[in-house]
């Protein structure tokens, strides 16, 4: 599909008159864009009313960008309603987790069990590729956007009843799985189920619900409803097109989704990259390997980012001269073989007219920011295509679980403090740092290929998964899991057995209490020689073949064990449980000797600030991507010959070399 | 009903497999276990449709706890709806404060004012009455279970109308209640009436109302309801059982409901101790003793406690070793004669399953806890009939009313920070560390038994009381009270009168004014030779004979006085009036003054961790509970020879003696 | 009207018997009671049933005022409902932004569009009209009472779309205004057009919405149909009586309702001074010369000011002696000609009863705060007609623009933590203490009389504004403006042209990108010889033709400009142009420069505890107010010979004098 990586964004020149269009197309070609994302929001546009189309805008979108030797990324357009849809069929509209059915207004807001939505924009989407799938402009198909949020209505509990009538066959399946005893609630008609919301099983919102199967299985429901409509635009256009690469974007590490359950029906991952204020790079490179590790580690795109600021925070800071070249960068380094924006014209009205964008409201070319993206855009033609097509050779491989993530923060005990994603961050970020390349996984994944195999707050426990960690550990190699791992069945059950349940044999430990604290006391730890702290939930473990690694120093745990390590197997494996959340020096403590045990330590390890990634291209090519986040020079060693395909210079082994603040090197390894 | 202290916890067999329920009773041996609380939750089990009825399951609960010797406190099960009856009939489902009528969910989900759902209760209850009147295993009736909430449906606004046409007679005198003239509110026709709700005269949630008197009158009614509710299903089972006592587990200082108005209704009072994260021994305790009170001093059961860990917080600790049996012993040392369980085995599922119990999942017998709660029975058994009956004679009161809670929590001004409970609370712990046994009592209770009488932040006053207090202060007595005291009558109309109201002639002060500050602002107080602290309120007072015990110390009230003394009556009498909230130690020395006037200052006052709390015997026999809340060891002296009813140690009068962290002795004193 | 600044307040006698009046007149007598705000919620005992109106009670206070000598401002009576109204039409409840119909509460509580409610509250206002036109107390009339609030009801909703319809002429214009193309919102029915709730475009509350446009018609639109209700009533009056001049109190800075838009169809301006606790004193005298301004420099009237406290905030601190009677001659330095209380005698029930007033409950005339408001009474006697009809001489403008209120905080990006108040406020304040007397005033405002023109956060920029802006410039004067403005055009659409828009020609700048930080990163600002800080937003200034006056210390835009001048016209007109938030130090400093340029720097600008305020009367007379709002005596200079109009003393020119803590002189100069 490429010869280069791909560069452009997201353009909706419907919303500006002709005159624009050829000063947007004079700033592409400066800024060396070649691809555009079209169509996302032009429903009312495009078709004006339930029994008419109009293609005129759509067909001079494509024609010029085909003109101008541009490539689109054709959205199907589904993903805000038009105005006449939300009156003709109310209830197209959601109804949220409050109850309250909505009116007209905002995006995403359409009812996935709705068959009049289902049938105003699978017909869409079939006008669309009916239209264009032979169109030259054509490079991918983009359906919908950004899927996400619930639906609560009338139409969305009957599905959910008959999803649930799927999933189960009988009621005393689904009593027996969600503990229906408790509170009374054993259920004798799959009518009398309701959809968990804030007029049902909730209270304080999401988090807090009395039945945790409920809410569980609402969330896969939801899942699915949504990829039944993503499923159904598709058919819509393979009817029409059967070859064209078809994607929706996601958005990283989004809670209300299941992007695994998502993955097979994609024919290439993509997403949106936001990252929070302040976070660190490895936030983004998380969700950048948990995109790649959708498709089996096939390249996916960046769909999404700005190039300035965004706008719907409360604090919109801009990204600093070098931010967005570091961004791009890493992002190709994790698997993307396409870096667009959001935006390329920055909208004139409504909520995002402050969103940066390529362009501004004044339409110049000698902003800074416009300067950016247009060195970024040489660059990235000066790669050519290096790096298409590369894999990222790790050994080491993340476990990022949905049903963990909904099954702890949906329940209630033993701290509401304790984050999925803060945990799974800290673990993922201390390997990184280390210069571990890093698969991100789904608890279902092959784990053969992997050393190392952390899973921090594993919750749930499904399938063979614990007899494949036990194998792993058997190969050799070592599992790493954490306090409140192990706990629940698929139907988000206690485990009848010492805690961690399935994980207990490889872990070698028996946990029969668990303290929690608020987030101001602080538990110290001491790590060997050195000392740590930890906070939220302290476990109390009983060892039952494993040694200490760490010790609780304070409380009436004090002496007994915070980490622990468990020979497993004849091959030198080990299981190694972390009982508590250690702060990030700490994890960082534990990681690094995990990693150490099997020669993963990286290069640059003495040197956190600076990003390793490495990819191996298809013709066996191995690359070094070498991110600088920080605001200082860094002073390195090579480790091998190499070259700098940015700059074509050469480094020798052993010889030093730099790399400036927020600097970046893509190195031809000899 | 018992002789020694009935011991055990809620027991939920049907979410087990029977084999489950051999290792139940063999660990329940093993623990000391006699008492079961069954059937909380089981209405969906016993009645799977609105006209059938299935008795086996709770059949084989009773007869099996009746072959192993145990007794039974056996709950209707009406305090969480089937799903089958929320479906047929809707309105037995809650509306909400918001105005959301509920669908099926959770527990403690139905109307109190549903004539279906009243008429289902009731007849459950009367069918299990019926089936289990005279089985050997029944010790008590449990009727639902921790009632609470309301509801502000139209079924309830029907039942409220027909309530105040009760309580009122007619519209004049209601709108004369309510103020109605204020802001053109003046009701022409019952009809009229709304419940108190979002939707109608509150802003910012329950706290936030235009008229007190309606949002007054509405608590009130909601306590009837659900009392009526209690008392229907009383009646029920009365019809088929004269003689087993009946209870209902109230929850400590639980603002939705005046437990003062349904105390007569009940055989014996019972509560569920969950002190909030980080609260000071005397929370629980002021909650005991507020319960004791319910029944004239009688002793209570302590029904629910967690052996381990609540799961419904957000943090959610651990008790430390000991914590257990010192709460227990403490519960008991109040005047509990039952130490119950939440719950005897954990639940595998649903919001509940990390909450603490007696079991874990493991079905371990070798944890912690249940080692714990072992030796607690043991403990139990050996203190036998000892603490049976007995009473607590205190010559020190503190009245606790409902009506001034909501009174001063619904009131706009002077402050949103004064909260009921925390000032009772600093009122009652300065006297029970100094020593002071005290009974909590209501607004109405006969006041002659007491020396000191303590009466902080009443605010409402009704009925006789002022008399009565004065009558406490013409015996010779003491009368505390505080800033916002003595401001509305029964319908929170503020008296027409100087401040504080009718308990003016006993205070001796008159309040014309009262500044109030954001919790940051300390305004220093002099109280004798010592300086303390004060926030929030600051009334100016200008004594009318009563004499400054204490000043303020800065703003333009410096040197005015905060606390006064007013001698009352011929017989050295006193009325006290503290005129800002103290901080605790500026509570702590005034109240110890008061106390030290009445010769009520303890033993060990001076160690303030060590609790002490006096019980007499039917036989006249007195006891002493030592209770060291403290992580040090507590070094004494013996007051008068005892024996320690655990131990069977003996102590002389005069020797020393210690008592370990967390330590409990029950002394018999000689 | 008037021949001395009217004195009184709120008074509410039908809330007691006859007795308590008499008391009531003995006590306004003697604290120089004039004036009574009579009737304001007495709609249900005036119309106890639709058919049938009762004005014995009005009657009775009204003649006995005129009885006593004191004047009426006699209300209509229709801001709160009365229940049967309620329940016989229940569309006249308003509906509220999370889309719930409201039931019977509270006040304010009527639907703007319900005729219904337009047909009862003309119908009253015309009944009381004609029956006390001709009445000899009537002195004001006084139309419902605050409005403010919004409904989002259907009926609404057809109102909206039939303002949209008269403003946009058509749909065509509409999707331009509001950008429909963007998200799919092209309108093709004004029937598809919902109000902006939690329902449709909004989310997280009134502040964010995905439709800027939208949202701010429907602010627009509701302070019109307030306007229409408040107009209704003013024709029923003027149907009976055509000359008594008519009033609404307003509530100052009162985000909802754009009281310019009100103003020319008052006869006079009055409003409500409740400043936020321990808001600075320029935060009222900001709303007071905002109030003034909007009848062009008319005296208004403080409606209501409490003499105490509150009631109805978290905390409601006491007035200190001496502050009632500053904030009272405050008012009267900005232009109030008339001084009341809410309230006269404080109410016994509901939720104003803790609210402060001139009589408590207990009916006291020996209380601190009656002998203070009898002490203003007296000095107001005193004081006599010397400063009615003045009008304030100011050369400073400060540009106050509802418009711009709502663009900016309803508008994503780039920082929700700017808040249009608190830096309208830092810059009044700046100028109000360093002495300038500054006239508050609307975009459309004559520009012509100003030296110094002062727009901060002008965001939305409409109209001919930018031209006259220049002609101020343009004539030698000072024109500055801020950060964020000059970003949209009336209908909250960005220019498409540089930053600052249509105010980039006068203020010489461009601004490309502004960057956003959390409110806790301060930013060093080099501001001349000295050093301030910066908060929130920093804009990146590339100068085109403005010079620094102030640079940034700090991050990657160090040394670039945060503070410019631009010399604009042949005069010695200058823009300046402030790019950042500066704290109040740094404004102070800028806005000084300003004011020194124009020789507009007080001559007590060293002292800026001590508030100065020039008035001319009628007859030329020049008064100059001094306000200390220190706690600590001001020593001054007099600058020249004049004559304190409260004490008679004579000052001469180059004398010193002081003025104690919360002292006042009105000064007659020479």
């Amino acid at each position: 599909m490429n010869d280069k990586i791909r560069y452009g964004g997201d353009y909706n020149p419907e919303q500006w008159p002709k005159e624009v269009w050829d000063d947007d197309h004079r700033l592409f070609t400066r800024a060396g864009v070649d691809t555009l994302t079209v169509g996302v929001f032009s429903w009312s546009l495009t078709q004006p009313a339930q029994d008419s189309y109009d293609f005129a805008v759509l067909d001079a979108i494509l024609d010029r960008a085909a003109a101008e030797g541009r490539r689109v990324c054709l959205a199907t357009g589904t993903a805000a309603l038009p105005p006449w849809a939300a009156r003709a069929h109310p209830e197209v509209n959601r109804t949220d987790f409050e109850g309250r059915r909505h009116r007209y207004g905002q995006r995403h807001n359409f009812c996935p069990s709705s068959p009049a939505y289902r049938r105003l924009a699978t017909a869409l989407a079939g006008r669309v590729a009916e239209r264009y799938a032979a169109h030259p402009a054509l490079l991918a198909w983009h359906i919908n956007n950004e899927y996400g949020g619930a639906c609560y209505c009338d139409l969305c509990a009957d599905a959910f009843r008959a999803w649930l009538r799927d999933t189960y066959g009988d009621l005393d399946a689904l009593n027996d799985a969600w503990c229906t005893t408790f509170w009374s609630h054993r259920y004798t008609d799959f009518a009398e189920i309701e959809p968990p919301s804030a007029l049902t099983e909730h209270w304080r919102g999401p988090d807090h619900t009395a039945f945790q199967g409920l809410t569980l299985d609402y969330l896969r429901f939801t899942t699915d409803a949504l990829l039944g409509c993503f499923r159904a635009e598709k058919d819509a256009i393979r009817r029409h097109d059967q070859e064209t690469p078809v994607t929706t974007n996601f958005m990283g590490m989004y809670r209300p989704l299941d992007y695994h359950r998502w993955a097979p029906h994609l024919d290439f991952a993509s997403w949106d990259s936001y990252p929070p204020l302040d976070a660190p790079p490895t936030w983004a490179a998380l969700a950048h390997d948990l995109m790649r590790g959708l498709k089996d580690g096939s390249p996916f795109w960046l769909m999404e980012q700005t190039p300035s600021t965004t706008a719907c925070r409360d604090v919109n800071p801009l990204r600093r001269p070098g931010e967005l070249r570091l961004a791009t960068f890493q992002a190709v380094a994790h698997g993307a073989d396409a870096a667009l924006y959001f935006q390329l014209r920055a909208s004139r009205g409504a909520c995002e007219k402050y969103h940066g964008a390529v362009i501004g409201h004044a339409g110049r070319d000698d902003t800074r920011v416009f300067n950016e993206v247009a060195a970024i855009g040489e660059e990235l033609q000066r790669l050519g295509s290096a790096t298409l097509g590369a894999r990222t050779p790790a050994r080491t491989a993340l476990v990022f679980d949905w049903d963990s993530w909904w099954a702890l923060e949906t329940s209630d005990g033993p701290s509401r403090y304790v984050r999925y994603q803060d945990t799974v961050h800290a673990y993922y970020r201390a390997a990184r740092e280390a210069g571990a390349d890093v698969d991100v996984v789904a608890q279902t994944a092959d784990l053969t290929p992997y050393d190392v195999v952390l899973a921090p707050l594993l919750h749930l426990v499904k399938g063979d998964l614990a007899t494949r960690l036990e194998a792993v550990a058997a190969r050799g190699g070592t599992v790493l899991t954490t306090f409140l791992s192990g706990r629940v069945d698929a139907y988000g059950r206690a485990f009848l057995a010492d805690v961690p349940g399935p994980l207990g044999d490889l872990m070698g430990v028996r946990v029969d209490e668990w303290d929690s604290r608020p987030p101001d006391v602080v538990q110290p730890v001491l790590l060997g020689e050195s000392s740590t702290s930890a906070r939220l939930v302290f476990e109390i473990v009983l060892p039952r073949g494993a040694e200490p690694v760490a010790t609780y120093g304070a409380d009436f745990y004090a002496g007994t064990p915070a980490v622990t390590r468990h020979p497993y197997g004849e091959r030198g494996g080990e299981g190694w449980y972390v009982a508590t959340a250690l702060d990030q020096p700490g994890v960082d403590g534990v990681v690094r000797r995990v990693l150490a045990r099997h020669g993963l330590l990286g290069r640059y390890a003495g040197t956190p600030a600076v990003e390793t990634a490495h990819r191996t291209a298809p013709d066996g090519t191995r690359l070094l991507f070498l991110l600088n986040h920080g605001r200082e020079t860094a002073r390195l060693t090579a480790h091998r010959g190499a070259t700098d395909l940015l700059t074509g210079e050469h480094v020798e082994e052993g010889a030093p070399f730099t790399l400036g603040p927020y600097g970046v090197a893509v190195l031809r390894l000899q």
